[in-house]
C-alpha cells in the first residue's frame, strides 16, 4: 500500500455515442455492476482516501448511482459541462474543489470506462511513483502491435514525450511501449500545468496527454510504471468492448476458481461473475451463469445450465442441476433440480430434495424434507421429514382480496398429490393430507384430512360417448 | 447496383459425399434456411433479373425446395446429368436454355454451397466488371497461407492465368492472391469458350477455371475484384464446414447487433440467426438460441438459455428468461419464464406475467393478466386483470371425441389453484373459481364457482395406519 | 498390433497438489471417467496382456476404483512409498513383482494423468520399437515453442541424450523435438539400469529420463517414435489442465461426429463425451451436454440445452428438446420436451409424445401415447394410444408406509387433467378418468371413473367478498 496520501480522479463524463444507449456509458453493467462501480471497487481495495468523479453526460443518473454506492472512502463529484476533453475534465477538479487546492499528495487519474485494472497494478503504479519520487508517472503497456496507440518515447527510465500514431516518425512507430491513459501525479506540481493546455487540435479538445510534454518541459521528473497484461486497460466505447471486458473478466474468474480447486468442465460455455466464491472439489458443469453475491461450498455439483443471481449461499455437498436460484440459502447435502426455481428469500436446510418443476418462494424448509415434482411452495414454512406430493400448491395469494398468506406444514406431515393448501392454513405434525384435497381449515396432528369426491364408475360410458353400440372384445 | 443487365448461374448439382447425408448438399440448412436459399436471398438483395440453378444430385428435393421459395426475380433450373464438373455445369445453361442464347449482358457465377457472400461483395464485383469493361472478372482473396488454393497470376490489373497448387512453380507458390471460384462474365463473349473445355485431367472433369486461360488466350480482357474477408467464400463440403459457416454468420450477426446497441453478454455461447432484429439497450444473456423471423424491441432482457423460433414479435421492455417461444407475439413490459413455453400463435398483451412451468398455446391474453406457476393454457382467451392460480389446466382436448375446444376467461376473473376448466367453457367477468374445482359449466359474472369435496378429518388415522397404538407426545 | 509380447506400467502414485483436491489426481474424471481409466481403456484397445499400476497417494481410493474397473487384461498394482520420482516408481515394479523378473518382452511406460494418447499413437510406438529392434524408444513430439520441455538430442535416428531446459546450450535450446515422457523399453535389458539411477538433483528424486543416458552409455539402441499431435500428451497437474483435456477430447469427438454425418450447429457450446454415438443426419443443437453410454439414431434432433447421462438408447427420428434424459430408452419418431425429464429405467416406444414439464421415472410407455404437459409418471406402465391429461400424477409413493407402488394404464385409456392415480391402481382398456379425479380403485375397461365434487355456483359471492354492495355495470 502507498506511503504518501493519495486521492483519485475518475473521468466519467463521456456519452459513449457508439453504445447507442439511453444509459450513460459508465453505468453500463459489467457482470451486473456498473463500470464506474467496478473502478470504485478497485479504489476501495487500494484504500484510497478520497475519489472525485467527474460527471457530465447523464449526470443525474450517475449521481443517483453514486448515492446508492457504499464506499469506505469519500466520493465527491464535479460537473464537467461542456465536455471539452480529458485535460479539461481534470481542470474542473482544480478549479472547482476548494479542498483540493492545498492538497500536497498524489492523484491517480482513472477512467470510469476502463474497468479491468487490478488493485495490484495500481498499487505498483503508486509505489513506483512514490518510490522513485516521480512528479508524474505514466502507466504503460507493451504491445506487439502498437498501431493506433500513443507511443511513449523514453530515454532510460525518463519519459521524453508521448507521440500519437499520426505524428510518429518511422522510428517512433517501432516503439512498442504505449500510453494507457492512466497516470499518477503530484497534484501540487502537475495540476497547475492543466491551465496551459491548448485545444488547438483537430477535435478542439484539451488532452490530458499533453500534460506529459508540459511536465517534461517544466523540468519535472516523469517516469513509467509497466503493466503486464494489456487487457487491464481495455476501455468500453462500444458493445463489442463490453463483450470483450466480460470475456476477460470471466476468464480471470474461471482461472481463479480452477486454481482454488474447482473443476470447470467447459470454460467456453461458463459465465461467472468475479464476486462468486466456490469451495474446492466442487464442479461447475457446462452452461452455468452465476452472477451476484454468491458463495458455494465444497464438493458441490452446479449445472448444467444453472443460473444464480442476487445473494445466494450454498453449503457443502449440494447439487443444483439445471435450475434457477435467486436470493436463497441452501443447506448441505441438498439436491435441487433439474428445472427448479428457488427465489426471494428461500431458506432450505440440509438433506432436502427439491425436484423438477418445483418453485419455492419466500419459504423455509427444514431438513430431510422432499418436494420432488411439480409443486409451488410460496410463503410457507415446512418442518423436517415433510413429504410434499407431486402437484401440491400452496395457494398463498388471494386475488379477490389481493393479499398473500402463509402456510405452515409441521414436522413429519405428508401432503398428497395435487393437493391445494389454501393459506392461511396449517397442517399439524405427522398429519396427512389425502391426494387431491383442497385444504382450507387447519389439520390437527396425526389426523388425515380429506376433501374430495368419492370415486364412482359409470359403466360403458366411453362406448356410449363414442357411439359404439356393440363391441365384441 | 449494377448498370448493365445481369443474370446469375448457381451451381447446385453436387452430392456432397463427405456430408454423408440423405439430403442434397445445397439443402443443408444454415440457421434454418437451406444453403441454396441463402445464396438466392443474396441475389435478391442485388436485384438480379433472373437466376438459373443447375441441379443434379437430389434434384427432386431441390426442385421442391425451389418451388416453395419466394423470389422477386425469375428462377429457372437446368439439369446437369451426369455431373462432369463446373465447366460442364455451365455448359448446360448455354446448351439448354434457348432464351440465354442471345443474352448480351453479364452473368454472375455462384455456388449453391458458398452461402456467406454478401450483397456488397457481389455488387462490387459487378461494378468492377462493368466499370472496367472486363470480359471476365475473377473474384479473388488474399490469403496469408494460400496453400492448396489456385493462385491468380497477374501482370498489373490483368489476369494471366490461374495455377493450381500442384502445378505452381516456387515463385508462383508465393502468390497470395487466390481464386475464389466466383466469376462475372460477359455471356456472349465467354460462354462460347465453354465448348472448348477439356476433361483431360486426373478427375476427368471439365473445370470452369480453365475458361480463364481460354479467355486470356482469346484476347479477352480478364480482371480481378478483391474480396476483403476470405470467410465469405467458405464452401460447405463437410459438416465441419457447415459448423464454420454457422460460426462466421453468427459472429457477423452478433457484431451487427452490438453495433446497433444490443448488449450481448457472452457471444461465445450465443447463437443468433441473421434474420433476427433486436432493439437498442436490449440485453441477450448467455446461452440464447434465436432462429427465425424474430423481432425484439428495446430494453428487453432475453435469456439465459432462451430459445425462439418461427415468427416471433416482442415489444419493448419484455423479459424472456430461460424459456421457449415459437410463433408468438408478446406485448410491452411482459415477463415470461423462467421455464415457460409459448407456442403456435400465442398473442400476449402488455404487462402480462407468465411464470415458471407455464405452457401457453394458441391463446390470447389481455394486459395485466397473470399465470405465474404450473399452468397449461391452450386454445383459450383470457381478458385483462385475470389471475390464473398455480396448477390450473384448460382441458382443451377431448380424447374420447378427439377434438379441441376453447376456454374463455373474461376480464377480472380469478381462477383458483389446481382448477380444471373443461372446454368448451367460459368464466364470466370478475367471477371466481374456487381452488381445486373442475369447471364443466359456464360461470356467470361475479359468481363463485366451486366443485370439490368438503374437507373432513379422520382423527388419529396416521397413527393407526402406522400401527402406532400409543403415542405419548 | 505389436508382434512381441508387451506389458504396460502406468505411473499413478502422484498427489497432484495443485489440484487442491481430496481425490487422488488419477481419479479426477474426464467426461465422467477417471483419468486412469481413460488410460486403461486405451491399453484395452491395444490388446495389452498385462498392466501394472503404480499407486501411492490415495492408494485405497485408487485400489477401489481399479477393483470396479473391468478390463480384458490383467491389472496388478505395486505400491510406491515414499514417492521418490518416476525412476523410483518403475524400480518398484522390478523389485516387487516376482513374475516380471524373467519377462523378456517390451514394457510401455505411461502416466495415469496423461489421458489423451490414442491407441494409434501407442501402436505406432510399439511397432517402431519392435520393427527397428530398439532397446528403448522415446515417444517425441515437435513443438514450435519447446521452451520448458526436455529436448531430445539425436544423431540421425539415434538418440544421444535428453537435455532439460535449464541445462541446454543455446544450440540445444533450438531443438524442437521434445520428450513426452512416454517410453517403450526392452524390460530385460533396460530395467536393470533403474538400479543405477541417482537422486543427486535439486528435487532429490530418481528420474526415469536419466535412464536414457544410461542406456546410451551402456551401448543400447535408443530410438524415437514421432507423435503428430502434441495435445495427446497433455498432462493433468491443475484444474486448468483438466479443462484443456476436456476441450481437446470434446473437439476430437465433435469432429468425429461431424465426419460421420452429424450436424453440430454450434460446437463452441456443445459438450459431448467420446463414448457417444450418433447416427447420420442427426442434428445437435446448441448447449447440449451428453455424457455416458449414449447411442442416438439417425435423423434425430437433440437440443438445444439437452442433457443426457447414464445408459441412453435413442432410436431414429427422435426429438429431444431442452430436456434431461438419464438411463432411458426411447423409440423412433418420439418427441420429448422441451423441459421434460426421463430417468432411471424409462422405456418409451415409438411415436410417443412427452411434452413440457413432464417427468417420467421407471416407467414403460407403449407407442402412440401422449403425456403432453405437466405430469408425473412414476413406476407406471402405459399401453398404446393412451392420453394423459395435463396435471396428471401417478401417486406412486405412500409416505405413511414409505413404499412405492405401481400404476397400470391399459391401451386406449384416457386420463383427464389434474387427476391423481393412487397406486397400486389400474385403469382398464379404453376406460376414461374424468378431470380432477382421485382414482384409488381399479377402473374397468370402457368405464368412466369420476371422483370429484359437483359444480355449484354462489351468486354474487365475489361482490360480497370485495364488499361491493351495489354495482351498476
Amino acid at each position: 500500500m502507498p506511503q504518501r496520501e493519495f486521492k483519485a480522479v475518475i473521468l466519467a463524463a463521456g456519452k459513449g455515442t457508439r453504445l447507442k444507449s439511453e444509459l450513460p456509458k459508465v453505468l453500463h453493467p459489467l457482470f451486473g455492476k456498473p463500470l464506474l462501480m467496478r473502478v470504485l471497487d478497485t479504489l476501495g481495495g487500494l484504500q484510497a482516501a478520497e475519489a472525485c468523479v467527474i460527471i457530465g453526460h447523464g449526470r443525474e443518473q450517475v449521481t443517483q448511482a453514486l448515492a446508492a454506492y457504499e464506499a469506505d472512502y469519500t466520493i465527491q463529484t464535479v460537473v464537467q459541462e461542456p465536455q471539452l476533453g480529458t485535460g479539461h475534465a481534470l481542470l474542473q477538479v482544480r478549479q472547482k474543489l476548494a479542498d483540493w487546492q492545498n492538497f500536497t499528495g498524489d492523484v491517480l487519474i482513472l477512467s470510469g470506462d476502463v474497468p479491468l485494472l487490478t488493485v495490484e497494478t495500481l498499487a505498483t503504479l503508486l509505489e513506483t511513483h512514490q518510490g522513485t519520487q516521480n512528479d508524474l508517472t505514466v502507466l504503460v503497456a507493451t504491445m506487439d502491435n502498437p498501431f493506433g496507440y500513443g507511443r511513449v518515447i523514453t530515454e532510460g527510465h525518463t519519459v521524453l514525450r508521448v507521440v500519437e500514431q499520426k505524428d510518429a516518425s518511422e522510428a517512433e512507430k517501432q516503439v512498442q511501449t504505449i500510453n494507457t491513459g492512466v497516470y499518477c501525479l503530484n497534484w501540487a506540481k502537475i495540476s497547475p500545468l492543466l491551465e496551459q493546455l491548448s485545444s488547438d487540435n483537430a477535435q478542439g479538445e484539451f488532452y490530458l496527454t499533453d500534460v506529459i510534454a508540459l511536465a517534461v518541459q517544466a523540468g519535472y521528473r516523469v517516469g513509467l510504471s509497466h503493466l503486464d497484461d494489456p487487457d487491464e486497460v481495455l476501455g468500453v466505447n462500444a458493445r463489442t468492448d463490453l463483450a470483450q471486458c466480460h470475456a476477460v473478466l470471466n476468464e480471470r474468474t474461471l482461472n481463479r476458481l480452477m486454481a482454488e480447486g474447482v473443476t470447470v468442465l467447459h470454460p467456453a460455455s461458463t459465465f461467472i461473475a468475479p464476486e462468486v466464491r466456490i469451495g474446492a472439489d466442487s464442479t461447475v458443469l457446462p452452461g452455468c451463469y452465476l452472477q451476484g453475491d454468491i458463495t458455494i461450498g465444497k464438493r458441490c455439483m452446479i449445472g448444467p445450465h444453472t443460473t444464480m443471481s442476487g445473494v445466494v449461499e450454498i453449503a457443502d455437498d449440494v447439487k443444483i442441476l439445471q435450475s434457477v436460484v435467486r436470493d436463497s440459502r441452501i443447506g448441505a447435502f441438498t439436491n435441487v433440480g433439474p428445472f427448479a426455481q428457488l427465489r426471494d428469500g428461500v431458506e432450505i436446510s440440509h438433506h432436502v430434495n427439491i425436484g423438477n418443476f418445483v418453485e419455492v418462494k419466500k419459504t423455509r424448509i427444514d431438513h430431510h424434507t422432499n418436494a420432488a415434482h411439480l409443486a409451488y411452495l410460496g410463503d410457507a414454512e415446512l418442518g423436517t421429514d415433510v413429504n410434499i406430493g407431486a402437484g401440491t400448491i400452496t395457494a398463498n395469494y388471494d386475488p379477490v382480496r389481493d393479499i398473500k398468506e402463509r402456510t405452515i406444514i409441521a414436522d413429519g406431515a405428508k401432503v398428497g398429490s395435487n393437493s391445494v393448501l389454501v393459506a392461511p392454513v396449517s397442517v399439524g405434525e405427522n398429519a396427512s393430507v389425502a391426494a387431491g384435497s383442497v385444504i382450507t381449515k387447519d389439520v390437527k396432528p396425526w389426523n388425515l384430512a380429506i376433501a374430495r369426491g368419492r370415486q364412482v364408475e359409470i359403466n360403458g360410458w366411453v362406448k356410449r360417448a363414442k357411439g359404439i353400440t356393440e363391441v365384441t372384445s
